[in-house]
């Protein structure tokens, strides 16, 4: 499946109208499925709406911030469903997951823990305490950068963005060294999946922990960003636009430094600005 | 609870830094659960991350959009809970429904539905047939408005968003009337949510159709947002940036004309084109 179709519209400018071709961020549901190593039937995890492209690492990537996926002997195989039966179309849009027995029990918690629908979760305060596992600490601060590396991310972010910034409606979320170099980049209509993509595609290569790096979203950044960024330890979130309330208490509960607003020369920083040098 | 929240930032400007008040849009969870008439204990129906305000409104709008609310008999109560032992900063995080035998029944169903997790709804059509309830045929076409009547809501949107436009982090849906005369506005950290909250309000107030109205929102319009306007009645909805390929077939299908990158004196219409005048 393809991450952009063509479609034909009515373009009205003023008093003059056309019809032209339009080309559109595609939207589609992909359902990750888990299953145990020794051939138990899968089960559904977790349905979310994305744009083609990269599901294997969307899967990984949302597996991991919440946490199913610890360690590399967790997770043993991403396929698409090999059931002859399945048709072509439903195939592309599932993704099934093999997993080691702590890591199905993991999942298997989460499901049935969405079903209860319990009290918790429902108050800012007990939220936080739920998204920040008991046993992960705050992340440190072992590094400082200077203000002007950060100007210059968003236009490195909008660069690699250029294919599809026909569209008009794909999230951006790049990932970049301590040096500002952009080390990769994800797109998807939902911030939350590019921003998955990205950290699943890392994790998928190997690279379990992402200290060293900062990443950066288009748009705002809401508070399960910041719960991502966590879970891979990336100790610096930017975003072009504004940050919710509750994504600043959950950065400064968990020792992410949070920017807003990066656009040309300027920033704000909501949590933890130890990290960005203030001369 | 506020839906605006004041923090302290170190914002920065080329080389100039100072700290100062921002302010944030809050996000919090709510969440909606359902009882039936005669005193059985309330199960949870759905939690959702959103701005405070109006949270009687977004259950029961969210309520309708998923069906589970059609008559007015359907709802006979909206409150907080009333257990004093709960405390008080998480029953401003709950809102209770007391619906009727059919409604609760509705309710029920779509809960153990969404545990299912069954594979419809992952295939594009699929999902479509889905969303479109099997006796709801397609919205006809009444009426049909001039172009220029369209140029003038964004404008009109902004103007009463200014209340919260400081925070640079809330969404808001506008209902207008045929003349293009603005009826309401909800603004939430979630476009869903404030469109919810926006229908919720005219369908407390017994207003259950909504045909004679445009509906309007900010940032893009993905297939939840159509789905919603759908289910509410609202003929065409228009938005500020792209569509989703999902928003336009769901759009297509259930006879809602949508209107893309509504910016000065320019728009694209990407279905349902005949309510708009071409001349």
């Amino acid at each position: 499946m393809e991450p952009i179709e063509r479609v034909r519209i009515r373009a009205r400018e003023g008093d003059a109208e056309v019809e032209r071709d339009d080309l559109l961020a595609v939207e589609e549901p992909l359902e990750i499925r888990v299953r145990g190593r020794h051939g138990s039937p899968a089960t559904s995890f977790v349905t979310t709406m994305r744009t083609p492209g990269h599901d294997e690492e969307l899967a990984a990537g949302l597996l991991f911030a919440e946490g199913v996926l610890a360690r590399r002997s967790d997770l043993e195989a991403l396929e698409r469903p090999s059931d002859p039966r399945i048709e072509r179309e439903l195939r592309a849009n599932v993704v099934v997951a093999t997993l080691g027995e702590e890591a199905l029990a993991r999942a298997r918690k989460l499901v049935r823990g969405s079903v209860m629908g319990s009290a918790c979760g429902v108050c800012g305060k007990t939220s936080i305490e739920n998204v920040i596992p008991r046993d992960a600490p705050p992340l440190e601060a072992r590094w400082k950068i200077e203000p002007g590396l950060l100007y210059a991310l968003p236009e490195r972010l909008r660069e690699r963005q250029s294919v599809f910034a026909e569209t008009g409606g794909l999230h951006a979320a790049a990932l970049f060294d301590r040096q500002g170099g952009l080390r990769d980049l994800r797109e998807d209509i939902g911030r939350h999946n590019a921003l998955d993509k990205l950290i699943g595609s890392r994790w998928l290569a190997g690279e379990l922990a992402l200290g060293e790096n900062l990443a950066m979203v288009s748009g705002r950044a809401g508070f399960e960003l910041v719960q991502k960024a966590f879970a891979a330890g990336i100790p610096l979130l930017a975003s072009v636009s504004a940050p919710s309330s509750l994504a600043v208490d959950l950065a400064e509960a968990c020792g992410v430094t949070l920017v807003g607003f990066l656009r040309g020369k300027r920033f704000n920083v909501y949590a933890h600005a130890v990290r960005i040098d203030s001369r």
